[in-house]
């Protein structure tokens, strides 16, 4: 049975380590990889150090415009019969206030040790999560 | 130097295993991961055996209305030095025509042991490539 419930939905996106966040571009989709927490019903990133090419990030301007996004987490290999993803429809919202940013930032370095040592300065994304969909190759 | 030049770009497109494509659905953007070839200066991906949520697939009919997308092909380990992307902006074509889908069934077979057995049935989407980007967390 391909498709997989909420639940499961969840539970892998609580195990998976990063997805693709998808925002409105003013010409066409706009994708960039994201690591995440949950929180709740709603997906948390935020910006950190790593190195851009721009300091002005089109996702924020993106969703600042139109917060109607989608994440998709999915696992490949060359088994195609291990193969799922999980997509999540959300409505994403950026803020720079210090005390959402400080939260995201402990939410998200309970998962990724290098924000233990270096918070990221944000802004944040709290994505509402509207609709969960996933499939999997084999019933796992 | 972060930014990844377009041979750098081409390279990482060639050796990666699949990738994630965006099209513009009527609400938000539209995710799905893809496997996929490069002919020239165009992606390909054709719709396989695989089984899918629905026939009626989103990707296709978004394409036909409006044919501008982005592909996502990325690199993700916990080592964040060794982070990637390459983005890759292009404008997408849907083709049931034959000789157009035995043609890209044979490109992905070379990459896809899956697909010399059973060849995809399509339609074939290509993708002409409008511009290429790409992030890579150290110089490689």
């Amino acid at each position: 049975m391909p498709p997989l419930g909420t639940r499961k939905c969840r539970l892998r996106i609580a195990a998976a380590d990063h997805g693709v966040l998808a925002t409105t571009g003013e010409t066409r989709p706009h994708l960039v990889p994201i690591v995440y927490a949950l929180d709740g019903n709603t997906l948390v990133s935020v910006v950190d150090h790593k190195p851009k090419t721009t300091p002005n990030l089109a996702r924020l301007a993106n969703l600042r415009r139109d917060p109607r996004c989608s994440v998709l987490i999915e696992h490949y290999e060359d088994d195609w019969d291990r193969l799922w993803w999980v997509r999540v429809d959300g409505v994403g919202g950026v803020s720079d206030e210090p005390a959402l940013v400080e939260a995201a930032g402990l939410l998200l370095a309970a998962r990724y040790p290098p924000y233990r040592e270096r918070p990221p300065p944000g802004p944040v994304i709290r994505i509402d999560i509207v609709r969960m969909v996933g499939w999997s190759a084999t019933p796992l």
